[in-house]
């Protein structure tokens, strides 16, 4: 593909543990509602039309690299764009979120749920953004591309939007037990070839999103979200393999999931994303010295003042050291958040883990 | 008061750490919408009118009892109750729970805060409503009166209702650490009061719900949450023992604090309640043999088969043990549970932990 020369590689010696010379940095929704020119954009088009439309989603990808100094740049997509290609609607209702309009209400309409498709067609529009970023970014620094978890993909169908409780998805769990894996299953399956899709498109590195965790115990998890997580990875790394493709670092990030940090870092994932309600020491001693950490700041703390924001940073840096970890907030950042705020969070990591 | 003599104090022999010939049970939200004889009186009554009438609120409360083989009985109030005995308007709006009209803008918006209120006058009605109880309960169990902690009282003031990231009142201790802390203190001596009036009026346990806690960092929590959890049994306990009231246990439930589970275990209270994501043997080895641990059953297991339950509260037993445990859910029981779903839990528990 010809792509331009990487000249920030940072973020990929930090996960090979590799000494660099300062911290890298970015940021969960980094291309997001905070940004006036994001809003922009979004003013003129729905937000799905932005994620389907190649030129507009490496545009908002690109926005937050021309303001701020980041170290990875993260294709502006959505995670919901999947079981949206499995056959369901899903449509972004103003105050509400993305929103399934037809979720599904019992195992009876998995027929609706179809995983036997043609992800290079359906989801073409995430590769051809991928492949265009690439180009755009100019090597900057490295593009990452992402999908959503099969558990948080799954509640996401059943639920139809946001939720505090998650019941009705966790109901399937503990009622429709054998219905509740094969949705997972189904999920598992296509997130491996999207997956594969947008390294061949050009992502150098790739994040799963396992948001829901927090609100499964452990024994949920350990049954439900982490064999599929395991599963994506070890089939994402073959058939790179087998189709002659690089191998990518890929990050786990499964929010509030404190109990089960052990399993995450042994289930084939070189970076494990750590949300705020853990402390960085606990999390290196549960993982051990092989696993690069990424996190992990209260997205709340950039309301604070630029002083606080820098103590904070420093704070970060002091907790997680020198070595395989990458700055990011704990969760994405709010959309109500001012964009200085980020750029002296950005700025104070990497003044204050300066190495050189 | 002439109180009828109690015949069950399983759960009192518990929290002191004597043998008990079965383990005790409770459940949170036991007197709620799951029941469709709350539901009758709900048909006619607004939600604050049922708290603000004792007859009804005595009603509701013994609906639970009357069904069930409980070993407590739980007053039924709402955290929100204080708050607005302290100024704010509370509504119970249909799909949204409670709501604050006009909630805390910025710390300009205190001075509608008041915390120099006579709680006898301004709630009375949860005051008689114990008493009544007491009365009505004729000894069958304990009954506990309850409280919102102060963090959590506190985001919902801001707030207004329910929020996924609660970030409005995240950004108070960011930014106004010290209006913050005059609110939470405003609160905390507002609760102190009305936990040792619950007391005098006939509770015989009390618990704290500081249901917003796995929404901060443990730095946040340490400091905003956690000193007046601490401040409240200390001041609680000595005004009981000033005023010639008997002591009673006290139970602190922060939900998802896992991060703070050996503070939380040495503040001042007998028991700690605990959510569905934190393993009770990590639980037993963090806390310490001296605390009495409540929980903590995924309240999405009440939705499984009647066996399923059933395994399920064999399981708890056997990971919590025969000691210092009373059996609950990890939150409350949620409005479409089946009833003798409940039923089957708290039957198994008995049957399964029995040692006479």
């Amino acid at each position: 593909m010809n792509f331009p020369p990487l000249k920030n590689d940072t973020i990929l010696r930090t996960i090979r543990g590799e000494p660099t010379s300062y911290t890298p940095v970015w940021v969960m929704r980094q291309a997001g509602r905070y940004l006036p020119e994001f809003q922009e954009v979004r003013s003129q088009h729905d937000f799905f039309k932005v994620c389907q439309t190649p030129e507009l989603a490496c545009e908002v990808t690109l926005q937050p690299i021309r303001r701020f100094n980041l170290d990875a740049a993260i294709i502006f997509s959505d995670i919901l764009v999947v079981p949206q290609a499995m056959g369901l609607k899903v449509e972004m209702l103003p105050g509400q979120g993305p929103t399934f309009t037809e979720p599904l209400q019992s195992p009876s309409d998995l027929i609706r749920v179809c995983a036997d498709i043609d992800v290079n067609e359906k989801l073409k529009y995430v590769f051809e953004a991928i492949t265009l970023t690439r180009h755009q970014l100019d090597g900057k620094c490295p593009l990452i591309g992402f999908s959503g978890a099969p558990w948080t993909l799954m509640s996401y169908m059943i639920e139809g939007k946001g939720s505090p409780t998650i019941s009705k998805a966790k109901k399937w769990l503990y009622c429709y037990s054998e219905d509740s894996h094969k949705l997972l299953q189904m999920l598992t399956d296509v997130i491996v070839k999207y997956l594969v899709e947008q390294v061949r498109a050009g992502a150098q590195l790739l994040q799963i999103f396992e948001s829901h965790a927090g609100i499964l115990s452990k024994a949920s998890f350990l049954q439900f979200a982490l064999p599929y997580i395991q599963q994506i990875s070890k089939r994402v790394k073959e058939d790179l393999n087998q189709q002659g493709l690089s191998n990518v670092p890929m990050i786990i990030f499964a929010k509030d999931a404190h109990y089960a940090l052990e399993e995450l870092s042994a289930c084939g994932y070189e970076v494990v994303g750590l949300d705020w309600t853990i402390e960085p020491a606990e999390a290196r001693l549960r993982v051990g010295e092989n696993i690069t950490l990424q996190g992990n700041l209260d997205p709340c703390q950039l309301y604070a003042s630029h002083n606080d924001i820098v103590k904070a940073a420093q704070g970060l840096i002091d907790k997680f050291g020198n070595r395989r970890h990458i700055a990011n907030l704990g969760h994405g950042i709010y959309p109500d958040i001012q964009p200085d705020h980020l750029e002296a969070f950005i700025d104070a990591i990497h003044k204050h883990s300066c190495r050189s």
